[in-house]
């Protein structure tokens, strides 16, 4: 298809197909005279998933760009590649700003006696280990240290759920397939998550305050 | 304590302390002479407050501004200020940006036959359920469209997590507290979970990608 039908179909204006191109997240059409390229359903395929990254996932094109990149370096090893999208798409802003005091060290400590006994395969120096003792230790100075005892109802809830992602990534026999539904699964389903989350507050906020019928014994 | 104490002991500086008050995040200080004021332990524990869901929620000045106003306007009841805090704490992106086509009608049907089979007591308009409806739409625009069986995964790992959340919640007395744990809890809470879930997948996927020993039978 040419880049004007290749637009429509995807909703994304041409200026930005272009763009695309330039920043090398979209491979070039194939080129049938000196000023016209054709696309394929790959282009289509591959413009959807970055919008989605972009409008959903809320990441920024420069790590969109990186974790396109090494799904397209078929000279990467699998588990290199699913390291770097994993890496990139881990949200900046989870870190630990101050990264001192004695919150962070005690904080840091939680998160090593949570990998051990939950017996996870983690190097205590992985990117997601820094963001979970960041918010452990942000929730300390703010006064919510409390908060941090319901660390294993949602590590369980956390683990069933990278359960089910696993499983849907396990049924991908290609290896772009695969790697492509770690990205959309890691974030697109944090944002699931996220909705579905806020949505059992208001039904759990909804039963204990608004008045009315109390939660049936045993609803939970 | 003087400005310079609560600089130092919140770890935030004195021009961003002044721009808070000007800004109405933080109240100003009790004047003790026309060029002195004087703060006590309730700004330090705002101050606190506003960078942990700056740094680690990555909340916009301008949402954290409505929210701490509605916690500080004694005069709105508790169910509204909770529905203020819950809607500005809903991140911008998660939205739907193109909301029209087939996907969109589908994945708003599925979100309301989600809420009917769960029970959940959430009108169809809650942003939570347009962002919740917005992801389906975008996995299905990104071909991932397999990804959405996991929804009733995720609905009960959410409602485990968010029925904890409440309980902590509800152990709160005064209303100040109640509303500041609902905030901390949403935003912190979902920093949490993300980094748990990612620390799942490494777990998960080095048993299965790495070689090595495979996941033992029941371990999940």
């Amino acid at each position: 298809m040419r880049i004007g039908e290749l637009s429509r179909r995807s909703g994304v204006p041409v200026p930005t197909i272009k763009y695309y191109v330039r920043e090398g997240l979209l491979p070039a059409g194939r080129l049938t005279s000196p000023n016209q390229a054709r696309y394929d359903d790959g282009h289509e395929r591959r413009l959807r998933l970055i919008r989605a990254l972009l409008d959903v996932g809320g990441l920024p094109l420069s790590a969109i760009a990186e974790v396109l990149g090494a799904v397209d370096d078929t000279a990467q090893p699998l588990h290199e590649v699913l390291g770097v999208a994993a890496v990139r798409i881990t949200p900046a802003q989870a870190g630990d700003p101050a990264g001192v005091g004695p919150e962070s060290a005690e904080a840091r400590e939680e998160v090593a006696a949570l990998l051990a006994r939950r017996g996870w395969r983690v190097e205590p120096d992985n990117p997601a280990a820094q963001s979970l003792a960041g918010v452990l230790a942000a929730l300390r100075r703010a006064g919510h240290g409390g908060f941090v005892e319901l660390l294993d109802v949602y590590a369980d809830a956390a683990e069933s759920v990278a359960h089910a992602d696993l499983d849907y990534v396990r049924r991908r026999v290609a290896r772009e397939d695969l790697v492509e539904s770690v990205v959309v699964g890691t974030v697109l389903g944090e944002a699931m998550f996220g909705a579905l989350r806020r949505l059992a507050h208001v039904d759990a906020s909804a039963r204990a305050y608004e008045g009315g019928r109390e939660a049936e014994p045993g609803a939970r």
